[in-house]
């Protein structure tokens, strides 16, 4: 197939570096389960970032990590509130609740919660007859591409905190959240009790670091990753990875990329007089196109359609200014 | 470090085929979730050794693939049989209970179960107060380095199909099993519902093939990976891992070599008088030590504890004839 | 106290008529668990009226015997689709996710589903990312005390049955749905996948009488009561309970009667120009009164709040006559 | 049917004394899910027995009683240590594995734990890889009839502290353990973190009264009853019962003399040298007989086969000396 492909950021083996540095340690014996120097290494890399003694573990994907950790912090009769939008509401095949936990959830379109959203909930789960809310899960940048600024996380984490609720940020898409918000790493550290900053969609095979902010949370975390399936025989692998998406800035160069990228096809999209479902200011693109332009885009180009009158074009690392114009051009001229 | 590692089968990155195929295909662009033509070119490579129309599918590690079988299979009420040496029972910090199903051991040293051992446990559950057995789960070559042969896997599997209980195969080791034991691929889809085809104790940075032999068993699987947090987006990374495996019967020649070598082993062993634990054939090969012999042991060597006189080394592939012979000679002289 | 209580339909110990039954056999020596002769004379009596062979269990209260039903019936996966009014979404501590399951919910006023409601989730749920619907909870008479009718019934369940979804009806208060719509028991047995028979609230100290009516969802049911902590050493003490509710047509006659009183206060409350926040044929009335009207109201009579302008209340089968005029003068007079 | 019954002691709805007052306040009005004064008389009546400001709350059964008190003290990967005989091990159609814990089981015939088995299972125990033990279930008196004394309560629950375990008694049957040993009421609440006093087996149509001495251990416990489906809309039908056991001391009054009729069906027994299976002090006989002797005893007396030579005899509070008289007297001249 010689489509272009707009259809999502994992869809490559991996970012060369990330290749190049398994490659050179490929006959390198290591210790087992996340006991090994690389996995040390990698930590060093991150507390040097965020600028805090948390506690860090490196999981396989989004998904498990959201399920561990949220499973981790919730005793059986506690709920996690979350955006209408969210993964683990409606990309998740039901794995919260899988492990015993509902999701309360606030109708948003722009993906994000708010601390009015948050008090609402509260002041309606009062008795033993309803869940107790313990939980926030947010996600920066949201599945829609909007992102929180540093204000609201403050804001959020500083009610939450008042109100014997902890904060937890999906970071899969972290790396675009950076240049298009002033949220720097060790706010996210600063005001979250847990964060996982993204691999998977940002050019590793595999791998999300979750980051416990919050020592509360901590406790036998170890057994917990286990016990969920989701411990790794080879540690070192992704944390390999990690090692090289932060030598160099990698993590943050290549998500600024993307989102320049994105940004250029969003003025040219806006110069032809496509409307955008969402204002994302991140590597996700929602145009709004007739359906037989999207049809006859299809020829051409790999891209997901999110409602009847929306696609997404997603900028990836390995995706350059040539295959935008060539994608302008052609919704243009059709 | 420069010391010798005999500690287990999981120590490097990969194969030097295995990452050299993940280089080759670093630009190619592919669909995630599974959906790719790695994927399908790896089924097809497994299916044709299999000779069997099975449902086939990539996971993470074992104790995830076992999880999500076990889950998948057993109703809430339902449980699984295994040896007291199951990894299921030992190492997985409750999985398979965290999913809600109890594990009815048998209490055996050589880590096999017997038409005998189930039947027992047939007769003992019997009412509605007890649970009810519904799977057995056997692992070949076994936690102790044993195996099964042909005849006691048919003679298991058609007990089990008389008695309205599924077979399951967990193959963390499944390479080691070919040459020393007379079990074919083919065979291990015959006589099971299910079985898994280990990657990562045999050169794989992850990955064990999951093989559904039993269309019972795989209604909407792909719901139940995703739910139980173990779907990979890259799906292809684990494929293209399998599709190396599986290129120029490399799997079957690392399993064989590791077991020549570990073969070797023992035989040097014996001929210094060194007493094993178990009769294994496979690559674990368990030695009874002196506390003091152990001691020193460990100055040039890394290798695990087993219990309070047996030590385990452990043959992987990039473990050489000189590091056995260098070990037998430090055994010897001190 | 002397207030007057229209609190709810679970405040008196028992009906003379069950109290009277329990002291009658205190002296009898029977099975446990369900193996008694009054367990079969119970089930006997509902067989003749639903006139079907359905399998009848009896089980504590209405939260477990959902939590019981549901688990039973979904895999890890599937999911249960319910009004967000629904007593499974909002008054059961997450008792349904608490066993793994999700509540696709739909936001409904008046508490019922439609099949056009369902339609829409069906056609949103369409691959293995998202969980699977599999059943349909509704509830008749439903939390705001409206009523489905027969065909809206036979609607549901014809939907559900051509799109491979079962059909679950809580019938917390069954009771009072009979004269208040025209489905019968035999077309509740009919026109569902299983429903329960209220007892706790028309009279019974405990006991509601699950009926599976269709056989796929039976399979080892007892297993699963057992295992969800809901079986009941002395299962003849609710057996008896509903032999005395099925005896001479006492349950109907309670429902019917707790109708005509609730129908009586409702005529009553228009009549002095009080608004009811729901049309509600059932033995709960919603009036909308001032607060200050409230507070004055609660010196003498016990109720509940309903929201901010709505107090609820609950006709039992211990309210009388004088006592709704009693309501109604100081609702007029204040 | 004639027969005379030795099956168990929870063959009859309820002691008199229990049903007189359930018919004594059948017209009375109270609040819903144990917020009335019966459920407050009843706590007072056991606090001060137990001389201690513990939790109380009244459950409806013994496996309902262990799994939501177990579920509720561990994290997802913590593990329950108890006897191979104990109820949640064997008879509880794995409730405990279905909330997600493993049960980590001693051999013992004798069906009590020692602090050294305790102890072995603490030093097997030692990483991420295995459950983590948290919590020591043990039963008083036990399943096979025997007690524990004063100092080995005493010594467990020392040991427990010592070593971050809670130490949960399960006392279906505590009421024939006060005359059977040294231990009172109070030093059950002293020497455990929870346990429970058993209504269902000493004349409680249903019931079971748990006591949480460490307040660690009872944080929302309302909200987690609710949660696992057992909290009943009318506490108070309970708490009257267990008003009524704790009443003129009817407790311990039916305790002692079952124990004493049991001890005068032993002396019988072995007068006419029938051996017993275990020592028993208290209601459950194990005697040893043939198969035809069995088989000509059943044609008068209803009783369980233990396992292929031992028969089980249950005193309850409703058999006489007579009934005991004419067993031995059937048994001696078969």
């Amino acid at each position: 197939m010689n489509k272009i492909s707009f259809r999502n950021d994992y869809s490559v083996i991996a970012h060369k570096k990330i290749i190049e540095k398994l490659n050179n340690f490929k006959n390198e014996i290591n210790t087992g389960y996340a006991e090994d120097y690389h996995t040390e290494n990698a930590k060093k890399k991150i507390t040097a970032l965020i600028k805090r003694n948390s506690d860090i573990y490196f999981l396989t994907g989004g998904t498990q990590t959201n399920m561990v950790l949220i499973s981790a912090v919730l005793r059986p009769h506690e709920a996690v509130i979350a955006a209408s939008t969210a993964h683990i509401n409606v990309h998740e095949t039901g794995a919260i609740e899988g492990q015993g936990h509902k999701i309360i959830t606030v109708n948003k379109t722009d993906g994000k919660l708010t601390v009015e959203d948050i008090k609402k909930i509260l002041d309606n789960h009062t008795d033993c007859h309803m869940v107790k809310p313990k939980l926030v899960f947010i996600t920066n940048a949201t599945e829609v591409g909007t992102v929180y600024n540093k204000n609201e996380l403050k804001d959020l984490y500083e009610f939450c905190h008042k109100n014997d609720l902890y904060l937890y940020l999906d970071g899969a898409r972290l790396a675009v959240s950076f240049s298009a918000c002033d949220i720097k790493l060790d706010d996210y550290a600063k005001y979250t009790d847990a964060f996982y900053i993204g691999g998977t969609k940002i050019g590793s095979p595999l791998g999300e670091a979750l980051i416990i902010n919050n020592k509360e949370l901590n406790k036998d975390f170890s057994y917990l990753i286990k016990h969920f399936g989701a411990m790794l025989a080879k540690g070192f692998v992704p944390a390999i990875c990690f090692e090289a998406l932060f030598e160099d800035d990698l993590y943050f160069k290549l998500g600024q990329d993307q989102n320049e990228k994105a940004s250029y096809m969003t003025k040219k999209l806006k110069e032809i007089d496509v409307k955008l479902r969402y204002e994302s200011p991140t590597n996700q693109v929602f145009a709004m196109l007739d359906n037989e332009k999207i049809k006859e885009l299809e020829k051409d180009f790999i891209f997901e359609r999110w409602d009847e009158k929306t696609v997404r074009f997603v900028v990836a690392f390995h995706n350059t200014y040539d295959e935008i114009d060539l994608l302008i051009e052609k919704i243009k001229n059709n």
